[in-house]
């Protein structure tokens, strides 16, 4: 009998070409393990609740009660919620069509949206238009829905950074478009070159693609750099003089871990250097309720900003945002996190301490996590400057290189199941987000609790250590 | 300057053909009046809680402590929920990794799938494996990933039925496949005679295409009638000797207002078949909590289940739903609906009446509404036998189609945008949803109000009755 339409030989090539190392065959082993009763460690994805980060208070209890409205209705309410958050879901239930069960609009619930736009003009010191954001499931989905307006076939090509988050890649295989690279530079802690980026380009043209867009993450992930604002304006000059629209992944913008680069928005800088490249350069803006202090990534919250497109295509993308819309609960989260508790509300204190304790743990974890990669063995590690990733380089030994390619695994893949089986520390091969041609890294997050992190890193540093101590050349000649 | 990628002109041309009905023309029309002060009926959309349909109580309280679980731990929690939805939303935190705020698998939670599969088992007869069950972003979200699966290229054609729901069009559109209807009865109460099936996918050949899957929507929207066991067996022995893949879109399977014709899923009817074509059919069924009495629109929970499937596509199917994952607090919803309070439970009888309450009322205004139509001039409908929706034709006379050219619609356009002016009820007309060539429909929903129905039936027939004597053929020319 002939295939069948869901039999693997007939699937959509598309489908088959995606890659998404995240949750990937680490994942799956750790997975496994755990069910054995294995305890693992799971630093693959950034996830903060899962590994013990509570969530804050007040945007649940808004949260909560728009899910119970009758609790509204009742006298007692006061005995379990503070007045703020009562008000603020009777604030955001009076924006929706019949609450959280009701289908908002396509682009989301209206007042929401004009919450972000201010949250914007504030951040930014320019006006935003509500009007060009949608809100959506996470930042992914929005971020999946422009790469599929844009790429038409595979000669187009979208630069992407490498190392990348797979979310790049994976959405670039299924719409068929091409992933045209650009390496950051580890050894200047992950900067960009925009030499490099012409070159980049340049390469793909003389391969016959027509490169339409680039895509940088501020702060990076898996890399953890934070750009600069010189670096964002050669940036857009580039995009500029290359006509190319720019996707500003900022989903980390709420997760700094030093002083000297605070975060600064790609439209920012576009605004500040005024027309015609502020008129001129179609840039796509991201954000999320799944990472900063807020950690929500269950919730599937997010949204995109448009700036500078034209009308004609923001219907295109209103007609297939029409088609799956973003959860009612969500949205609400995403109006809580722009629009937090003010000074002087009753919630205020209490939200601040929540925010203020989990950031500031970050920024030591990072720190912590960065100074155990680096006293390792032959591995180095740049600081993580925002974000919520550590991204060491593993200097494997030719030893190790060619166990690995006897046991049929890449590299890291190899290095990574062994650290996974010693210690139950479940991380990503760097091989899941592109490498330099034989230079291999892991990725973890740096989420786990604070007080667990001593544990972890002397637990990795053992098993590193003896790892390299089994694959030394030396040390395996010497006993020949 | 040459166009940039976000430019009308440069965007990917299956972005552009995607059309969407029910949330196009009439509805922005809609809006833009409501906004202006016009108080505006919305049926365009299946969305019963905008229409003043209330939740039902237990799912709120368990999802809504499963948002704020500090009240958990609040001694004084009895004081405002039941003690099986605290139970139950322990439960259910049990199951997850870090609570709402924590992504789930790519699957769904583990537990909330077994449930699935244990309602699959109850309703069928036949064991469910949990493991073949995905939970998704309302029914739509699974459509698309496995439509996008399937679709290679514009040879590959799926068979919908016309009339249809836009969704199936939409979808076929962005991935860049081949429509090919097959149209449903109106003169039978749209029934589906498997001739015209043979004809579709014979003239679907003979125009070149590979014809990979056939959708069906049981109860049918926006047609509203009810496959029997007998044309479901058809449909299977079609799809077995033609080698198809059948989406079976199961969405309304609680909204069923006649007894002749019970829901009867069609993974039921193919087990009944036993081999070879229990083993054979490759077989996706969909469901939500959008539907049925719950109608929890914008929470986004869904699920579909794969029958027949390799383990390799299956793989495929991870790998990308990975890559979008569906909101945990949706999950739960599904959970709830698919296991819901039982006899003894302290919230049963409370949520039998609820329930029972929604759903009888739904019966009841099929039935005003079909009547209603069918009292009006020139307008016949069939009986709304399940779903949500009346699909009345509307026979449009001569003179109204050439005051329609005129005016440059549509003429059902014309005639829905002329019904939304006079009485603010906002329709979808039938060419969102595909009809035969010179055949006029509009879709409403059935839920509005019961109490309003009379009146809004009264509205529609006073405004039809009147359209129809302005343009009446026979009245017009003794004018003149």
């Amino acid at each position: 009998m002939a295939p069948k339409a869901l039999d693997y030989e007939s699937l959509n090539e598309n489908v088959k070409k995606v890659q998404y190392a995240v949750r990937g065959e680490l994942y799956l082993r750790a997975s496994e393990l755990q069910k054995e009763g294995k305890k693992i460690i799971f630093t693959n994805v950034g996830n903060p609740h899962a590994l013990g980060q509570k969530p804050l208070t007040f945007p649940r209890q808004v949260v909560a009660l728009c899910q119970a409205p009758f609790l509204l209705d009742d006298p007692n309410v006061g005995l379990f919620f503070p007045a703020d958050a009562i008000a603020r879901a009777k604030h955001y239930l009076s924006m929706t069509s019949g609450g959280l069960g009701a289908y908002s609009g396509a682009r989301g619930i209206p007042g929401i949206r004009k919450e972000v736009a201010d949250f914007i003009r504030r951040r930014d010191g320019y006006p935003s238009d509500s009007e060009l954001i949608f809100l959506t499931d996470g930042a992914s989905k929005g971020v999946m829905q422009i790469l599929n307006t844009i790429i038409r076939g595979e000669g187009d090509g979208i630069l992407v950074p490498v190392p990348q988050y797979p979310l790049y890649s994976a959405t670039i295989s299924l719409f068929g478009g091409s992933l045209v690279p650009y390496y950051l530079e580890e050894t200047a802690n992950w900067s960009l070159d925009v030499n490099d980026l012409r070159h980049s380009v340049f390469q793909a043209r003389s391969r016959g693609l027509t490169v339409r867009a680039m895509v940088i993450i501020n702060p990076g992930n898996p890399t953890g750099q934070c750009l600069s604002e010189a670096n964002l304006r050669e940036i857009l000059h580039f995009c500029y003089q290359e006509n190319l629209v720019l996707l500003g992944d900022e989903v980390y913008q709420q997760n700094i871990y030093q002083d000297e680069r605070p975060f600064i928005s790609a439209r920012k800088v576009l605004m500040d250097m005024g027309p015609p490249i502020s008129k001129e350069i179609q840039l796509v803006s991201f954000h999320t309720v799944s990472k900063g202090y807020w950690g929500e990534c269950g919730q599937r919250g997010g949204y995109f900003e448009m700036t500078n497109i034209p009308p004609q295509t923001v219907d295109e993308i209103y007609k297939v945002a029409s088609i799956s819309l973003s959860p009612v609960p969500a949205q609400i989260f995403m109006g809580l996190m722009v629009n937090p508790p003010k000074p002087g509300d009753i919630s205020y204190e209490h939200y601040i301490r929540e925010s203020k304790g989990i950031l500031e743990s970050l920024r030591r974890r990072a720190r912590i996590m960065t100074d155990g990669f680096n006293s390792c063995r032959i591995v180095v590690c740049n600081f993580t400057e925002g974000a919520m990733y550590s991204f060491p380089q593993i200097r494997l030994p030719p030893k190790a290189i060619d166990s690995s390619k006897k046991a049929g695994k890449v590299p890291d893949v190899f290095y990574c199941l062994k650290l996974l089986e010693a210690t139950g520390i479940s991380t990503v091969p760097g091989s899941g987000f592109g490498q330099k041609e034989g230079v291999f890294h892991l990725r973890t997050t740096i989420l786990p609790a604070e007080e667990d992190m001593p544990v972890i890193m002397a637990s990795f540093k053992k098993f590193n250590d003896e790892f390299m101590e089994e694959y030394d050349e030396h040390r395996g000649y010497s006993r020949i």
